[in-house]
């Protein structure tokens, strides 16, 4: 049998954090949020009662549409903060009348035909790791009901073109599986998003995830030759190219409409080789501004290394990595072809000149990784104590970075501090640099009421986010804008770039019924 | 006294091609196309009568619009194969009723504003070289006039941030003006198209111009930090960014609507240092397959040279550089952090591996490369003896290029056979090089009609282009569409994508007096 996903929190049923990685987390949450660890029994399908679906498939659909009670509750939220919250208070009020399953184009087109004149909404979902309510079927009272459109069943590999690197691929397919399917040919995609495990394809392109690589081609937009995708006006397909300079790109209108223009079934996507050769290191620097620098000299430097993260003392406490005394600085280079020492050499130079020390023992940058990844793990334990967790990130050019970072720590600290009652603890890492500025990521945590925890956490993230917007940053480098982000999108989206792209979706969608709410208007 | 610039043909009036170079070209047209040299006088403005305006000026707007008849010759063309042939023809049937120079955009929006009240249609003019017909205003009847809006007030460099390494530029400013101003500062744009000394950074953006360098960030899409533009429904600004994953890129609209959605008034541009390392090598193959394997070796082993540009056995043969017997591949290497030494090693080990004999003279690369700039000179000079030349650029993916590559140039061969009955002559080579493909560049001249030089061309360019779209290129690379490229584009666009296009400039342009015919619909 199929190992099921948890329907409330991360990952598959029965699977979660390590007893010592629990350990380490209470420790954390005793020591540093003076919350008191205390057990709750997750949400169970058979507690739940669902509304009856307001719609119902019509027969030609049957086959593809499901009201099955798990497919809808699993469908009901992404895997934000607050949809945490919700889905352990086992509150699923939004939860889809109808789950879609389709497994070829021609079920799309179908169930977005029958929707369209169904005035159904229709949310595509891919792995459902949206942390930013890009997933939840709340579309208000205009739509006669919800489907959730999982892609699931296109989980292929359809083709390797070994000659120009490149891949077909379908939407559905998840990060482990692309891989799988790429390995015997001497390939990787090597996108390593934080949700690689439970993310699609397709996700990854309608919301433009970047990757693991800190520098060069890590957000999913390069990677992608062409695109194919449906919509309720039909088809629409762009050739494999590597590079067009024919009128404004089609892709790039497709790319980061998280589902609100069409549904994407499948890509062409640019491949690697699989690395051969590899350089490490780990750097110590007293503070983040100082690693900040080291980093923007790197990145401006045209290395191009693989790594080049940095998470500041805070950070580094907090992950048990050191005792809060440096800032940490992972480097690393790979290679497919060659080796990477001189690469490496200049960036050593490079780092050690901004006053870098070398660590001996590398082992500090894999404790932080194995935390990072393991941390979404530990929602499901902490949000029951009442712990407030979550993250934000965003992009900003060099020349403001360091006023940037000061007013979005102070107001953060102030929400913190305003919505709770308490200070709470604030972490920041660079996990994308850029010649023209890093791409910045916030960790918060700290204790609230547990009856008032989305109220809270609201304060919290209008703050934050009105802070990045009111300094120039973007509201999302990587998470992308979901139902969360809107109001701050829109703000920094330009006003007629947001009518072209209502009008747009006009033409593509008319009846408005994909992921209402979502990127338009 | 300013420099004028030719209304009919390349440059500065008064400049052209050296005794030398025109002896060389008449060499050429005499040994291989059999055409003998003649002399015609180029077309004087005193010669040409221009139709009267049909349109005026409001008085709100006289310092902006001028009917003054060397500006309406100068902005009938771009630098086209046939409209080269008008030019010299004395054909300016289709010149501007009227030239706008703005300095502001409040200018520029008083223009529109005016003009979309009046259906007068405006075409954006940045240096005037295109070579699709992207800047005639061939508008057809349903408008009561055509303004040709000249960006060369807008010729500043605004601000440098030295910091992030990028800077604010205004879009009619031209290539050499460019680097002349960062140069203080340090940096560069490298942003080098052949046009280079004649085209704006507007230009550049609006068709996705393509640079100098062969691999990596190389098309002025990947160079743009961000935007500002006006349309006839007002500005639009996009935030300076890094990176960003909110919603769809509002640049990458803009980039490549060649004039049809709005003017490009400046951008914040992604600079260079300047280089200060350098690794140059010349190698010869057999053949240019062998060649391309080489290049495509290089291009996905993640060295990211400069140049890595290969001419085809024709074209070392027709540039006399070689007699024909190698094909040429030039490689480089810049850095301005590091010594280049391993870059090189790696590649030059790589095109030995594929077969590649290196040159000890590296002089055959730099006397192409000087004939390759000074070429738009000798047309004027060619017109007139009925030589019909030109060249075509595209780009496809490695797997097909052989087939692609066979299948274009025997249509094109048999098109100059077709069209004039005799052979011409017809040779290749990269431009740029991607992981995925080439961009592939093929340049002919053959012997034509004086009296039939158009309908030939128009022959020769139709089975050539419908060559290369049927067999899965593009119909260009960096060219950009123009109103020349249209139907092959509108062949190669998915469809609704064409839609979602002409929904969104309804909303920027609802008069529809943006560069008609062009991008949309």
């Amino acid at each position: 049998m199929a190992k099921r996903l948890k329907f409330y929190g991360w990952g598959y049923e029965n699977t979660g954090l390590t007893d010592a990685e629990r350990e380490h987390l209470f420790r954390f949450v005793v020591n540093h949020l003076g919350v008191e660890p205390v057990a709750a029994p997750p949400p169970q399908a058979s507690d739940i009662a669902l509304r009856a679906p307001r719609v119902a498939a019509p027969p030609s659909l049957a086959h593809v549409l499901t009201s099955e009670p798990y497919e809808r509750l699993l469908h009901t939220y992404g895997k934000s903060y607050p949809e945490t919250v919700r889905a352990l208070a086992r509150d699923f009020a939004n939860a889809p009348d109808l789950v879609a399953l389709p497994a070829t184009e021609a079920e799309v087109a179908a169930a977005l035909d029958w929707a369209g004149g169904a005035k159904v909404a229709v949310i595509p979902f891919g792995g459902g790791s949206s942390v930013v309510g890009g997933v939840e079927p709340a579309v208000g009272d205009g739509y006669a009901g919800a489907v959730s459109l999982d892609m699931r069943r296109f989980g292929q590999v359809l083709e390797v073109d070994a000659t120009s690197r490149a891949a077909r691929i379908q939407s559905g397919i998840r990060g482990p599986a692309i891989e799988a399917a790429l390995k015997p040919h001497g390939f990787a995609l090597r996108h390593y998003p934080q949700s690689f495990e439970f993310s699609t394809l397709g996700g990854w392109i309608a919301t433009r995830s970047g990757g693991h690589f800190a520098t060069l081609y890590t957000h999913i937009d390069d990677l992608v030759e062409s695109l194919r995708t449906i919509s309720p006006a039909g088809a629409m397909e762009s050739r494999r190219l590597p590079g067009s300079g024919a009128g404004p790109s089609p892709d790039r209108m497709m790319i980061g409409s998280e589902g609100a223009l069409g549904v994407i079934t499948e890509a062409w996507m640019r491949l690697q080789g699989r690395p051969r050769f590899r350089g490490d290191a780990v750097f110590g620097f007293p503070d983040f501004f100082a690693a900040a620098r080291a980093v923007r000299a790197v990145a401006q430097a045209g290395l191009y290394p693989s790594n080049l993260r940095v998470i500041d003392n805070d950070e580094a406490g907090a992950y048990g990595v050191n005792a809060y005394e440096e800032s940490l600085l992972v480097l690393a280079f790979e290679s497919a072809d060659h080796p990477v020492d001189a690469w490496m050499a200049r960036a050593v130079e490079l780092m050690q000149n901004s006053g870098g020390r070398r660590h001996v023992d590398e082992g500090a940058a894999s404790r932080w990784r194995t935390a990072f990844i393991r941390m979404p793990y530990g929602r499901e334990l902490t949000v029951p104590m009442g712990v407030i967790n979550d993250t934000f990130e965003t992009a900003i050019t060099w020349d403001k970075f360091e006023a940037f970072h000061g007013a979005v720590r102070k107001a953060t600290e102030e929400a913190l501090k305003e919505a709770t009652g308490h200070a709470g603890t604030l972490s920041t890492r660079f996990t994308h640099v850029y010649p023209d500025g890093p791409a910045v990521y916030y960790t918060f945590n700290v204790r609230g009421d547990p009856t008032r925890l989305i109220e809270q956490w609201t304060h919290i993230k209008t703050r934050a986010s009105d802070a990045l917007i009111a300094a120039g940053g973007t509201i999302t480098h990587h998470h992308a804008v979901g139902r969360d982000h809107m109001p701050w999108y829109r703000a920094q989206r330009p006003d007629l770039f947001g009518k072209a792209l209502a009008a747009a979706k006009h033409a593509l969608d008319p009846a408005g019924i994909m992921n209402p709410g979502v990127i338009v208007p």
